[in-house]
Order: structure tokens, then C-alpha cells, then sequence
């Protein structure tokens, strides 16, 4: 009989847990004989304990089958994408139809955005009638015949996980790497594809502010993908500022598609070409990272991904007019509050959480599970780290809709940036692991 | 505003908790802004981390504070014994009396017994009419009229450390010095003595099983009860076999009275004279532990322990008839079941835990917090560590009711003994910390 305390006892005492244990451990937490006290507690002793490679292992398994598994045929084996979240990331919206377009069927299951980062599946939201949550079958049949399919996780895959996660979100266990891994990968193992590419967030609007907790994820991830026999790859990002020149669900939405235009600011463009090349190359459509970036970029050149972007709307019931004009039904705000420089000198810092905060509460993200968005609102960021600034510059709006809230939105703003010393120029992409 | 996770995390980290936030978590848990979740995840932290010294003075205060506190009047500063729970520990039974009759007013809280140790008011209950729960004003005001009384804890005397010792119970994090010296001192500053001694039990019998974590405990409590200005004094006994010749509720009621006629197994009067003598002392009836002792060896002898003792019964509602022939009262079990030496050699094992474990599972003790109990089940144990044994020679007697139980008790008794080489005498007193 399976003795909770025993086994609560176990971790906390640094030894080791069997497969058989960690599988009943998780289906009693699901069917109440485990009670959340208890699994907090062992949440914690995880924190301090960690976990070996083969309870690592099977607990994510575990994690993994607790409810339904997505099942691709054969011949369709999809490589998905994960991002651990970060600020104005925008990158699944542009790689989705990018990859597709590549002849690689991708199939995106995305959860809901929550703390100060914004989920993909708020951000399509923003668009009229755009359906976010398919059905199992219809999201296989999607990727089958356009290659492509992005939906919100339906709460049959991987429960256990929601019940984890959800614990951990109250009980200050979230930032263990473990369990991180462990919860990211069970997804994506419910997801059903067969290959995934693992975008690592470093700095201060990310989970992992520093570098070596992120290669140490990013690690983590490559090493439990594979203990699944799954092929994947990680890159740890600079998320120190956010990414692009906007932040909020709509702005982000048609910031990417500029980005499938040809446009879009540089620091996205590059990010959504190494993503997209890494994928690519995962799914056997390029020799090298290099080879699958140029393919990328040949592809946004030629519009092949702007038109399978346009493909993935009407698919999931956008409609024509709509995805012929975006911009002129996506909801914008009705005000706009300003920041100027009142010195001169370097953007030295563009502090991605305070902007990400400030579009949270503003109504552009959720402070509660079951909050509504408001799709409106977003920060534009007219200067990012390491532009010259001179005294009077622009140097931020925050375009909003809720009068009430805007000293919230005002405070988090104001302490987002210092204008000084010229700052050090940090890399896009500051680690990758092959596995 | 008391933020739960930013607190968790605190001690997470290894930070420090101010007096304030001790407080206020505490009170949060009691008015169910805190989660048991919360709490048991706080728990384990501090598992991991400990508590710094005023965080554990505050925190003890907080749990103290929690509910009403028991008030003497100044002349009236009753001593209090607190053990760490022992099996066929019926020492409380003797010194109540015993130290009363020395002048010394002796107030006493006790609590059920749960796991494989027996409570005081478990054992007290087994007398016909013992009223074992006083209201708080009857509780000091027969401290005031006969020297002494002993109640069990009313749930409004600190009703927060009940809310931790239950979540411990249940999370595997009773093992915790800091939490076993909170929940401790919290309980003895609400019941409002002016002083305590300590009986550290150490041994398999006991949640410290080795000398170095008991002497810790030891320390811990001593150190407390001093940073709440109260004078304490701890001692660490041996707790690897029973105290006494008997185990479980009206049988140990049966050997405390014999003890307190000058009769009883050595190693109990041994014991009830330590402690007593270091009551007497910590009370300024005795100028040494010594005299302490020796004045409670002599009340002995003179029969005014007893005495008080019959004082105490009448006191709390036993007829003089029970009184008067205590034996012929107490409950008896139907069913003896005996075991015998199958070799020759000494008896150099007799593990308290197993045989607290058997007396438990016959219906002596609480596998749930309502189970009742059956007063009567017991072992007899007719040889003690250290003597040596004959082929055939009667060890142990289960005396029970309940044969539909008999299966588990004999596989608990059976596992409890060793005959083999000599074992080491080992002495009653480890050690011991006088504040």
C-alpha cells in the first residue's frame, strides 16, 4: 500500500524514489488520496533535494500519462517549440507558419500566459473570431493537411501537471529546476510531437535571471528529452529587455506579422531565423543550424510564411477580410501616456519584468486564473538598450484603455530604465545545447 | 500586507523572518488566509533551514498567543514536567503528587497520546470517573486548594501549535528540532507555570534516536524557555527499552500507584526521583538536584506522595471506593498471551517502539485522533535488558481483549527482543542542561 508519509519522508531525507512509487505518488494526488498539503510538502523538500535522473525521469512520465496523450500518425511526426516565457516573445506566433512553410508540420499546444509573461494563445485571441481551442482530432487533422496548428492545452492532457503547477505557483517551490523540466516536458510529451526546441529565457524578465541556472535548464531539458527517446534542442536567449519594439497582445500579433512581411525589428527577426533554423534542422529539413536559418530567411523573403500564416487563420476561423488587413480590426486603445528622457545619454537598462508588469496591470494580462484580457493594451518601446538618448527623447507609450489603473501602469514604467553609461552590448542568443 | 509566497521564500531562502511576520502568519493560518498547503510548504523549509533563535522565540510566542493563556496568581508559581513521550513512561503519575506534596504547586497540561506513546490523561482516564478535562478556572483553582491538578490541553490554550502538529503529522516534518521545541514551550507558556523540566527521551522508544539530536532538543528547549524568561531545567533519559515492567494505560496507573507505596521497578523510582528532584529544585524547595532528591525519596517513604495522590483522585471525581482499592477497579483484559525464550543467553534488546507499537494496535492507543481506547490491553514485561535468560523463561505477556487483533500485537512483540551476548549497561540519565 502506498504510504504517503513514507515516501514524503524519502525526499526529504535525500534517498531515492522508485518508478512504481512516483507513478501512485501522482495518481493519488489526482484522485484526492494524496492531499495538496502533502504534495506541497514534497514539493519543497524537492526544491531542496532535487531529483536524480531516473526519478526525473519517471516523474515526468508519470506527469505525462496522467490523462490523454496526442498522437500524430507516423508519416507526421511534428517538432514543437517551447519558450520558458518572456517579455513582448512573439517568436511562436511568426514560427508556426514559418516552420510549415518549411514543409515541417508543427503542432503548437499552448498555456495560458501567467505572472508578467503573455501566453500565445492570449495573443491570437486578439484576433476577431480566431479559434484558440481545438479539439484533439480536429488540431491532428489541422497539421495533416496544412501543416500546421496552434491551440490552448485542453485540460485532459497532462492534468497532473496543472495540479502541480498550480500547487507550486502558492507555495514558492516554482523556481526548482527539476521541477521546471520535469513540467515543461511532460507537455510536450502529452503534445505528441517528436522533436522539440527549447527557447531558454536568461535575465531579468525570465524564471532564470542567471546564466548558469539557465544552461543548467537548458541542459536539463536536452537530457530528459532524450531519457524520453524525444530529439531536441535548447538555446538560452538574453531576456534582460523584451523583445521587439512591442509589448501586449494585439501590438504582438501584428509585430510578428511584420515579421513574416520582412519586416519587424532586428532582434525579433534574428530570434524567430535561429529558432526557426533549429527546428528546421530537428526535423531533418536542413544539415545544419546555419543551412536552417538561411531556409528561414528565404522563406520570409519569398512570403511563404506570411502565406501559411494567413493559411493558419482562415484555418481556425479567421476571417477573409480580416486576414487581408489585420491591423484594421485588431482592438486598439483609446489613450496614450508617454515617457520622455529627462537626461542624456545611453539606454542602459530596459527591465523586461517591470514592462511586462505594467502591461499586466493595465488589464493586458491576468492577475487571476480566470481574469479577462484586455487585448488593447500595450507598452511601445521607441528606444531599446543601447541607443543614444538625448534629454526629451521618447523613449516609451504605454497605450491603454483603463483610466483607473494607470498609476499602476505609470509606477511599474517609471522604474523600467535608466538612461546612463553606455552599455556593454549582450548577445542575442548566449548558449545552445545540441543534444 | 502579508505576503504569503515573498514569506515562504523567505525561509526558502535561508532568509530572516522579523517577530511581525511570525505573528501574522501564524494568525493567517488560524483565520484561513493561509493555506494548509502553504503552511506545510513553510514546514518543510524550515526543515531544511531550521530557525534562527528569535525567529524561534518569536514564533513560539506567536503559537503561545494564539488562543487563552492559564494565569496563576504570583504566589502560586506552579512547575510543569514535559516529556518527549516515552513508552511505559508513567513518571507524570508519580511527580504530580509527589512534588505537590512537597510544597510546591505542580500544574499540570497533558496532551493524548498519539503514535506508539501513551498520553498521561490516556492513562488517568482508565480510573472509573476520573474527570480528565477541567475547565481552566477549576484547573487553577485546585492548584490553589490541594497543590496540583492535571488536565487535558483544552483546544483553546494555544489552538496554532495544534493546526502545525497536525499538518507535521501528516507532512513528515514532525523531526524538526525547532518545531518539536516550538510546539513544545508554546504549549507549557500558555498552560502558565513558572518553570519546566524536561525529560528528553532518547532511544528507539523516542523521536530522538540519538544522543547528539536529543541533547540538541535538550539544549533548544532550555535556551527557549529561557528567552521567554522562564527557568527550566532538561534531562535526556534512556528511552531504548520500556520504562517499568508494564506498558499500557491501567497497568501503568497500577505501577506509578506502587511507586508512589515505595514499591515499583527500579528503574521507574529511579526516574520519578531524578525528575522530582529536579523539580523541587527548579521550584526553591532544594538546594541541589541532590536534596531534591532526597526529599522526594523520603516523602515516599513517608507515604505523603501517596497521599496526595488520593487527594488528587478524590479531587477530580473518583470515589473513595476506587481510592481505597485501586487494583480492584481499574479494568482487566480477558486474554493472556505469553512468550518464551527459545534459547539461552541475556535479553540485550527490548525495543520500547515495537511494544508501544503492539500495545497500540491491541486497542491501547489511537491510530486515528477519535479512536477510543481500551484501557485494559497491556504488556507485562517479565524480563528487562540485561538479565539473563533460560531456555523457557517467560519474557513478555500481552494481556488483551480483542482477539481479532492478536495476529498484528504478537508480530509486533515478536520482533521487540533479542537473546544473545551481554549487552552494555547503559545509564537512566544521559545527560542533563540546568538553565
Amino acid at each position: 500500500m502506498f504510504n504517503i508519509l513514507s515516501f514524503i519522508e524519502t525526499k526529504r531525507d535525500g534517498l531515492h524514489h522508485d518508478e512504481a512509487s512516483l507513478k501512485t505518488f501522482v495518481s493519488a494526488l489526482l484522485d484526492g488520496r494524496v492531499a495538496d498539503y502533502q504534495a506541497s510538502a514534497w514539493l519543497m523538500a524537492v526544491y531542496f533535494r532535487g531529483l536524480d535522473d531516473d526519478e526525473l525521469r519517471a516523474f515526468t512520465l508519470a506527469l505525462a500519462d496522467s490523462g490523454r496523450r496526442v498522437h500524430f500518425p507516423p508519416a507526421l511526426q511534428p517538432v514543437d517549440k517551447h519558450s520558458t516565457g518572456g517579455v513582448g516573445d512573439k517568436t511562436t506566433l511568426v514560427l508556426v507558419p514559418l516552420v510549415a512553410a518549411a514543409g515541417l508540420p508543427v503542432a503548437k499546444l499552448s498555456g495560458p500566459g501567467l505572472g508578467f509573461t503573455g501566453g500565445t494563445v492570449d495573443k491570437l485571441e486578439a484576433i476577431p473570431n480566431f479559434q484558440s481551442h481545438l479539439p484533439l482530432e480536429r488540431f491532428v487533422s489541422q497539421v495533416a493537411s496544412i501543416g500546421c496548428a496552434v491551440s490552448g492545452h485542453s485540460l485532459d492532457l497532462a492534468p497532473a501537471e496543472g495540479r502541480f503547477y498550480s500547487l507550486r505557483d502558492v507555495t514558492a517551490t516554482v523556481p526548482s529546476v527539476p521541477l521546471i523540466a520535469s513540467s515543461i516536458v511532460s507537455k510536450k510529451l502529452a503534445g505528441g510531437a517528436g522533436g522539440f526546441v527549447f527557447d531558454v529565457k536568461c535575465g531579468d524578465g525570465a524564471f532564470m535571471d542567471d546564466l548558469e541556472k539557465a544552461r543548467y535548464l537548458a541542459r536539463a531539458l536536452v537530457d530528459l528529452s532524450r531519457s524520453h527517446g524525444k530529439r531536441s534542442l535548447a538555446l538560452v536567449t538574453d531576456m534582460d529587455q523584451p523583445l521587439g519594439r512591442w509589448v501586449g497582445n494585439a501590438s504582438e500579433v501584428l509585430e510578428a506579422l511584420a515579421v513574416l512581411q520582412g519586416k519587424g525589428p532586428e532582434d525579433t527577426r534574428e530570434l524567430c531565423l535561429i529558432l526557426g533554423g533549429a527546428m528546421v534542422f530537428l526535423g531533418g529539413r536542413a544539415r545544419s543550424l546555419e543551412e536552417g536559418r538561411d531556409l528561414c530567411r528565404r522563406l520570409i523573403d519569398e512570403g511563404k510564411g506570411l502565406e501559411k500564416m494567413e493559411q493558419l487563420l482562415l484555418a481556425q476561423g479567421v476571417s477573409a477580410e480580416v486576414v487581408a488587413a489585420p491591423h484594421r480590426f485588431l482592438p486598439k486603445p483609446s489613450k496614450r501616456w508617454d515617457i520622455r528622457a529627462d537626461c542624456s545619454g545611453w539606454l542602459c537598462r530596459l527591465e523586461a519584468r517591470a514592462i511586462g508588469e505594467a502591461v499586466k496591470v493595465m488589464g493586458g494580462g491576468r492577475m487571476r486564473k480566470d481574469d479577462a484580457i484586455d487585448p488593447a493594451v500595450s507598452v511601445e518601446l521607441h528606444r531599446k538598450r543601447g541607443e543614444s538618448i538625448e534629454t526629451g527623447d521618447l523613449l516609451m507609450s504605454l497605450h491603454y484603455n483603463d483610466e483607473a489603473r494607470l498609476g499602476d501602469g505609470k509606477a511599474f514604467l517609471r522604474r523600467a530604465f535608466t538612461v546612463g553609461e553606455k552599455p556593454q552590448k549582450r548577445p542575442l542568443v548566449l548558449d545552445r545545447i545540441i543534444d
